[in-house]
């Protein structure tokens, strides 16, 4: 389904209105601000095909889960993120008849998304069964300036009519969530408020007690003059509604504005948080629509100029790439440490949970190279808030000491997938988080941090390792048994070769860590549990083909029947749409990079022959069913120097909400992969990387590209990079000189000047 | 908790009314007779904790699973055994209070299972709110001579008064499943009549459209004197009532008698089934309840002659033995090849289906020696009629050319359990339905069965194995992976010890049949399919203990720590109820036999040194935390001449309800695991093997038993096996001479008589 949408550099653009993409634009089209967001749907009523969702930061509910038999240790609750609050609702009603696009005829449909403004622009003509047309223009967008603030203008035209028009402005929080597990409502309201061009909707949640104001003021204008009006007040559980007929003459535009605040217990106590959306929401409107737009522009230049990637010569590879990270932006901002990147952002409720391995194997490198350092901090002090609940987690399965284990997806730190396979057995996400402290500190030099939060975690982590390796008597060697690696098609097995190199580097970090700060700093360690780790660290079981460089993903790899992906017939793929589980698990098709995400984690552990054999024998047997896959392999083909592999890898994740390969982006988009998507650019094809040893880039291109550039922070200086067919040109932003490694070759970047190499010069 | 219930040798006793065990007690004293049954509730109202249950055979409804993440492949239902018609209430009131034993004063309180004449009879007396007394006295059963008829016969007796007591038999089918997914009612009604004396309640199940008529007709006696009563009558939806008071004198007993008719399309057309219910009641209330009774009691003496168990020194193992052969009949009865032998029969809810591979593994073998061969041939007609079935459940999985699969668990031939680690991958289930048409072969010598049904079942689970088996290029064999073998303490291994060799066998057997019987009948294989079972069966895969006798259960194995059940604390045992579900499936305990079950089933394939080392290898790392497991032990250890052993597992499975060991007796009984308790003494003890050049009999005996007896058929002779500490008895009840071998000695028992022999001779 290619290209669904039009295609714009700068913008998301739908022309003509076809319902049956509505689902898929409601979530495509999403706006947020990191602190709430919502799907495009529309403001007035639709009683077609649609998805409503509005989702708050960090609120959810604990849905009890669904099992066949439910075991020991099992998680109580799935978390789900909740729909919430329904705050851009605008009813219109001529004659007695709604304004519906399902029911009125459509004369025209425009709809945008303005990813360098953040904005959501619709405008359409449509007809009433009474044959009275009108001219619709709404522009909304939750403001990246005023984290609780979202504004909602809506003009209304009429064509070739003079006559009354009904507007019903309203917050309904009556709202469920298809996903539920048994159809349960999650709300209860805490009260409400109506008053004159006002209202107040204050819910909590079932069980976990979240309170959530909805908080909005309106005013009414016929172009640019203020009208007075007196709304009809309407007022029931859950829902206010300000109402009015107002006469609009023909062709003469007026503008509904709304102004909604969204305040919840994240932030604020149950005492205050109603008042505060009140004061948020008055203050917004005494600023009015045109100020608060034009700070939220300003909030969004910001961000673009540092995390922009152009690309010239291929405007379908530009628009997408902006596209992502654009809705990353709007997932995350790091503005609190209670929050975090759920895979749907705020644009679905699939999945539910807030935190995955994703945000520090995927999102982490991202905000690290495009956003001042305390954004990707707080990531991870999110993680360092949720230690006890880690090591509460491993005593349930047994662990002690202070072991710690990561929940493979939580909301408050506790575990909440429903399945054992992935909760109990795929714990290399506790190596993905020890990596995103060395990660941090290794683009930052933030060694404070270290030594006030990331030895905590990282000593929890590697006593959960030091504690699940088993020394068999059999090998000779310690063993991790029963596990599933990245590559979700394999299930509960033996000496994953990413999970043990993993929780052996882990062992190995901590250690390290530990010599270096324990002297001056509080000890850490146990009496001889140094030496437990160190002899782990000498005796890993590493699974290795015999007379190669491959390393095994797992015990008992090479039973498998040793296809590649183009012996499955097309009509089989992808195979979790075709094949039963049972097959897909023995089969040796590979879902998700899983050694050779070991190899892109750990590169400079390998030598270019390693990294090139192991990449020949897992790649041709990846099926990428992971949207977190094909980044990886982008990156490293890039690596070994395959422009064609890492550009056809690249395009296979940058388009695939936009043109919705995989058959879902109706239910949201897959924003953790987004991540992915931006580090083939700047990891893949310009090779940049960030450590201990300062910036290195390693540039290619691709041939269909003119040429691609990018802005990035290295340790907060900004800068430019452009890659062309044949030069390297690198912008120094900021006010310090640059070093880098270019190639092999050192180079300086003076503040504020702009470098030229020649790809020649180095190939 | 031993000794839930008084010990005696043909009886269950409950003496004094103890609320707390009334659900245990329900369990316990059910009663059926293989086409439907009752747990023990009381007929009047009872207010206190209580599971209400009435099974009709084969009637179930396909509940939604649950599962966290659907995956291709999943089943879609899960087959609930179905909560049916409540046919034994009689509600009794005095003066406007209820009798209800919550509520009421009981002053004495007497239940008896009779197990030698099949009737559940209670006696008590209680005081009513208002002072007054009566004593109750009620005896029912369900009828083992007409398997559509239940009888009552409830008898009230004034102690303190003269006064009007009312009468309330109803039939009420407005039930619910405790166990339904989401809550929901499984039943529609049909119609419903209501008469003088008579009432008739159809429903039908939804989804399934099984239809159940449950009809009843009523008399009231003095003493032996039949009443003339004038009841009102009382109907709504699912429901008929005859209510009548009587002015009963102080110290009279009057009795009402209630015959009960349950007929189903599982029997009869959806046209007929609610007339042939009230043909059969009233047949049956013309006849009369003590007609009714003698004929029930004559039949369940039939039975005990070819099925009994004597063991006299030891009342408790003797109790226990009979209470298991008990249930076996009362749940399956083999007159009707569309049901088989649910875990729980009609003792209660859970698990639901009917059919797992406990039927062939464990229940064929009790009743192939207990009664006459066509029972145990239904049980294979069954699997027959679901080939088609099988095949299809294999194709979902990707199998093809006639695959068969029989799934987990079944009502109708399809899967309907709800887990995939156990619907994929415990395919061992496959094997032991071949080694059960092998097993009756052997028993019985009826080769017709093979020409006719045996050879299709064999030839499509023999091709399963050759496709589920895939060459292994590192191991140069075949090799069978993402198996879990009968020990589901383990998940998705690769080469099972166990399923590899049935299924080696099975490919074997399937060969030499289709060799023997191809040439005068329909040839089965296609071209090259031999060669091809024979290149398999000549290189599969076995995984073996370097420089030992051990075969090991799966790869890997040996990388486990190697622990054993003496090293887990008490306080962690079970460890099902202690450990997480990983932290299991990484140890080495073993919840049940898997090589041992291997061992057992082809116990004559292997040494006595091979079966010494594995049952030392494996018994000390067996938690036997199924209820399977003990017996396999016990046969075993039997075996290896270990008399301690055998007991100690013996006990281990006799007692497992009866002492609630593992504090589930109140959702219903371990009705499949009763039939392993036969075998580990008919088997075990007695050391009974038939097989096509015989019958051999190798016994022991426990040192606290004074002697053990039991009757068995051996190829439709009925014969009683009597041992002593120092004699062996063989009495030949039938018209033939009987060959054996005792020990390794021919030996001949003429017709009806007796032969001893002493144990000297022999040891």
């Amino acid at each position: 389904m290619l290209n669904l949408f039009e295609i714009d550099e700068w913008k998301i653009i739908e022309n003509g209105f076809t319902p049956s993409k509505q689902k898929q634009a409601e979530s495509i089209f999403s706006i947020g601000n990191g602190s709430f967001g919502q799907r495009a749907n529309f403001e007035e009523k639709y009683t077609g095909d649609s998805l409503q969702g509005s989702y708050v930061g960090g609120v959810y509910y604990p849905d009890k889960t669904r099992v066949g038999w439910w075991k020991n240790g099992y998680p109580e609750y799935f978390a789900k993120v909740l729909n919430s609050c329904n705050w851009i609702g605008i009813n219109i009603e001529i004659d007695g008849f709604q304004l519906d696009l399902n029911t009125c005829e459509v004369k025209s449909f425009h709809r945008e998304l303005n990813m360098f403004e953040g904005t959501l622009k619709r405008s359409f003509r449509c007809v009433f069964q009474n044959g009275k047309e009108i001219e619709v223009k709404s522009i909304r967008f939750c403001s990246m300036e005023r984290e609780e603030i979202g504004a909602i203008s809506y003009s209304i035209t009429p064509i070739n009519f003079s006559g009354n028009v009904k507007f019903s402005p309203y917050l309904d929080c009556k709202v469920m969530n298809h996903d539920s597990n048994y159809d349960e409502y999650f709300w209860d309201e805490d009260f409400h408020k109506i008053g004159i061009k006002k209202g107040i909707v204050c819910v909590k949640t079932k069980k976990t007690n979240f309170h959530v104001a909805t908080a909005m003021r309106i005013s009414f204008w016929k172009e640019s003059e203020l009208l007075d009006i007196h709304p009809n007040l309407v007022e029931r559980e859950f829902y206010v509604e300000n109402n009015f007929e107002y006469y609009l003459e023909k062709g003469v535009t007026h503008t509904l504005k709304k102004y909604v605040s969204v305040s919840s217990t994240i932030n604020h106590s149950e005492f205050s948080y109603a008042t505060i959306a009140l004061n948020r929401v008055t203050k917004a409107y005494i600023n009015g629509f045109d100020m608060l737009l034009a700070e939220h522009k300003a909030a969004w230049a910001n961000i673009w100029s540092n995390s922009d990637i152009k690309i010239e010569g291929d405007s379908a590879s530009q628009q997408a790439i902006r596209f992502n990270i654009f809705h990353l932006f709007q997932t995350y901002t790091g503005k609190n440490s209670k929050l975090n990147i759920g895979p749907k952002g705020f644009t679905g409720e699939k999945y539910g949970g807030a935190t995955y391995w994703d945000t520090e194997a995927y999102c982490l490198p991202f905000y690290l190279k495009t956003a001042e350092s305390k954004i990707a901090r707080q990531l991870l002090v999110y993680r360092h808030n949720h230690l006890q609940k880690a090591i509460e987690n491993a005593e349930k399965l047994g662990f002690k000491d202070g072991a710690a284990l990561y929940p493979m997806v939580t909301m408050n730190g506790e575990e909440c997938h429903n399945e054992w396979e992935i909760t109990f057995e795929e714990i290399h996400r506790n190596g993905a988080i020890a990596f995103g402290i060395y990660n941090y500190v290794r683009h930052t030099l933030d060694e404070q941090y270290l030594v006030e939060y990331g030895r905590d975690v990282l000593v929890g982590i590697a006593r959960f390792w030091a504690q699940r390796f088993n020394w068999s008597d059999d090998k000779k060697s310690y063993v991790m048994l029963g596990v599933t690696g990245p590559n979700e098609y394999e299930n509960n097995i033996n000496n994953n070769w990413y999970t043990n190199y993993l929780a052996k580097w882990c062992l190995t970090y901590s250690l390290e860590v530990e010599n270096k700060f324990a002297k001056d700093n509080k000890v850490l360690l146990r009496s001889g549990e140094a030496e437990k780790w160190q002899h782990i660290i000498d005796n890993v079981y590493q699974p290795k083909k015999a007379n190669s460089r491959v390393y095994l993903q797992q015990d008992g790899f090479l039973d498998k029947e040793q296809l590649i992906v183009s012996d499955i017939p097309q009509s089989e793929l992808p195979i979790n749409q075709h094949w039963s589980w049972d097959r897909i698990l023995r089969s040796v098709f590979i879902k998700q990079a899983d050694v050779l995400q070991g190899i892109y984690l750990f590169e400079d552990h390998f030598d270019k022959e390693t990294i090139k054999e192991n990449f020949e024998f897992y790649e041709p047997k990846t099926v990428h069913e992971s949207s977190l896959s094909p980044c990886v392999h982008s990156i490293l083909a890039a690596t070994l120097g395959n422009k064609k592999m890492a550009y056809d890898m690249y395009l296979r994740t940058s388009r695939l909400d936009l043109d919705d390969y995989n058959h879902e982006a109706d239910e949201g988009l897959h924003i953790t992969s987004m991540a992915g998507t931006w580090m083939s650019v700047v990891e893949g094809m310009a090779g940049v990387r960030i450590n201990e040893e300062g910036l290195f880039i390693n540039p290619i291109i691709p041939e269909t590209w003119k040429n691609y550039s990018f802005n990035m922070l290295f340790r907060g200086n900004p800068m430019t990079i452009k890659i062309t067919q044949n030069t390297i040109e690198i912008t120094n932003n900021s006010s310090s000189e640059i070093e880098a490694t270019l190639f092999s070759e050192k180079i300086i970047i003076k503040s504020k000047e702009t470098s030229n190499f020649s790809f020649n010069l180095f190939i």
